[in-house]
């Protein structure tokens, strides 16, 4: 049995709301503790009282909760040009978010610079002050050594190899700053707002390249040196073009937005990016449709072998190119039901993003409050309160 | 802290051989709490004293090690013919082991008659009781529930879905017993040998068919139904050949050692199953090399996609067509390399198996005992004696 004040706060974080003999018999505890843990957690307002359970005789039980509004988190999702900034709460919910167009190749100072002035304008807005805000949480498009919170041998972040993103942001707002992988914290985000988060998932980013985060019994796989989930250079069997990394036949230079948006464009029409190539499958465009139901199909062959393979209860496809919706969600489906194993595929669902554009700055929060409500750091932070 | 008397023995397996004041001090615990803990283990026998430590001083420091030879696991690999049993101590080392040729196909109830049988004779030989035998262990050829000790759906194994293998082994040893896929328990064995373990390994079995078991962050990965793993049936882009599953250009159906022995065959050769084409490769012959070459590379195609999506540290090839050694590990170092990201091949090793036919077993012996050696088995185990 776990015995602490920051164990109990993560068992309410984890029921919902509840009531003290709930935690008494889910912890084990003896009522008296948890009496006095709990009283610990309203002074300190990490928990909330909020109304009284139904009874079946006697007093009614007072119902608590973890309580959302304890304090801020600032959370962003870098892209190499598009970026989302956003103020959460303790639920890792928005309070406000901006989209920002950024070139992450400005470098990490400018960058951080520029994410600093947005969030203390969202501060703004949302009403909070510097000294709500408890943590930062950050996804970035490359590699990250999680421990470190440094980028490493990012390919499309010139200027960043090595620098330490987390120290730097800790620096600069006294709190625990945590990065990862853009595609990580989506799958974290995703998978954060679901009532029944699946163990083994797979989050498919498809933008203007392609990759995913895996989160394998429950927690995200990184990998030896933080690369994991990187699918955009999988070899495709019915692919052949070639790619910026020097081979032939990688899925990204044969599926991604880029590619796509350069197709749609050598066929006579504007596009110059994912977003405009789901502007033109949602306006009709005959050419675009065809060009996204196959990039489905290849999406779906690489796929096939991920199912097999990894075996997950869930694949969420999101990115941008998400947008289209159907028209590359049926292609997936289709080949990856044709090729995976009858036992693999067996209880799979297949379905687009919930969170579309904010599934990663919900992870991001969430990647920083999992590290600040740490029951041992919950526990150091009560005792230094008194 | 976790303060228990069975939390203790697993520091001490983890440590290999260590004091009671090493115990003190890695632990937290009080050095009287650990002086009484120890005694309890010596005296069931479950750690030994194993002469003193150099000492920088004062009275030398009795050593301490975790007592190998405190009972004796049932451990057994089965394949669709060829199976391997062994009696095993508790450091998972098979104390006497053999192979036994059976179709597995004769049904679970005719093949547990039988292992029964060749673990008694062994456990003779071993010079070990019944009473010795702590828990059981078993590989078997297809995807299993783990947590209910059954097979699922297995498509070689006619007569066993469904059939509650762990609990009839229990129900016969009166110990626990665990079960698992055979590529499973081949990763977890190749692993437990290893003085540095990886967090992230796949262990490809290359024999009749070809399947994986996959390590990640220190786990073996099951995935949601227990079919993770499943690499026969990855479509290669090179490849065309039918496969038995209906599909084309299946990895098991271009690379596996069924389709290599079909295709020596056809040329003339004699070969009706991978040790012919070890064998027929040993020998120098020419034809079987450059098959036996292109496996390789066939091979490597399905992993260059699996080290870009899961970053592993290690490849380890075991199975039948691994004594083919060089001639099949070179074409999939070759292909990796070519195909996979710089960044998840730095520092990627690639090797065939140490522990070759034994890897079934002694993972099958480790897992038994991971589980009952388990801190709070082990507990209530110690309350029990008194």
């Amino acid at each position: 049995v776990s015995t602490s004040t920051g164990h109990l706060l993560a068992l309410i974080r984890s029921l919902g709301e509840t009531t003290r003999a709930e935690l008494a018999s889910t912890s084990g505890l003896a009522r008296s503790t948890v009496a006095a843990q709990v009283g610990q957690l309203l002074s300190d307002r990490l928990i909330t009282e909020s109304g009284t359970a139904q009874s079946t005789g006697g007093r009614p039980a007072t119902l608590l909760r973890f309580n959302e509004d304890a304090g801020a988190v600032l959370a962003a999702d870098l892209g190499a040009t598009h970026s989302r900034v956003a103020v959460c709460d303790f639920g890792a919910t928005p309070l406000v978010t901006e989209p920002l167009e950024m070139d992450i190749g400005i470098g990490p100072i400018a960058v951080l610079d520029s994410l600093s002035e947005a969030w203390d304008r969202l501060l703004d807005v949302a009403g909070k002050h510097e000294t709500d805000v408890r943590g930062v949480g950050l996804g970035v498009p490359g590699p990250v050594e999680f421990a470190a919170g440094r980028a490493v041998h990012p390919p499309i972040m010139p200027g960043w190899d090595g620098f330490e993103i987390g120290a730097e942001m800790t620096r600069r707002f006294g709190v625990p700053a945590l990065v990862d992988n853009d595609v990580n914290i989506m799958a974290l985000g995703e998978r954060s707002a679901m009532l029944d988060p699946p163990n083994d998932m797979v989050f498919v980013k498809v933008g203007t390249g392609i990759g995913s985060g895996l989160i394998l019994g429950g927690r995200i796989h990184r990998g030896a040196t933080g690369t994991a989930g990187d699918i955009g250079h999988i070899q495709i069997a019915t692919a052949e073009a070639p790619c910026r990394c020097g081979n032939l036949g990688c899925l990204e230079a044969a599926a991604g937005g880029a590619a796509l948006a350069k197709e749609l464009t050598a066929a006579g029409l504007t596009a110059n990016q994912s977003r405009d190539v789901v502007r033109l499958v949602r306006g009709g465009e005959h050419v675009a449709i065809h060009a996204v139901r196959r990039a489905g199909r290849l999406i779906g062959e690489a796929l096939a072998s991920i199912v097999n393979l990894l075996n997950p209860t869930l694949i969420v496809v999101g990115g941008d190119l998400a947008g289209a919706g159907e028209q590359l969600i049926a292609g997936i489906r289709e080949v990856i039901y044709q090729r995976s194993t009858a036992l693999a595929t067996h209880g799979l669902e297949i379905r687009t993003s919930q969170l579309g554009d904010h599934a990663g700055v919900v992870g991001a929060a969430m990647m920083a409050l999992d590290r600040i409500l740490d029951p041992a750091d919950v526990d150091a932070a009560l005792e230094r309160s008194g």
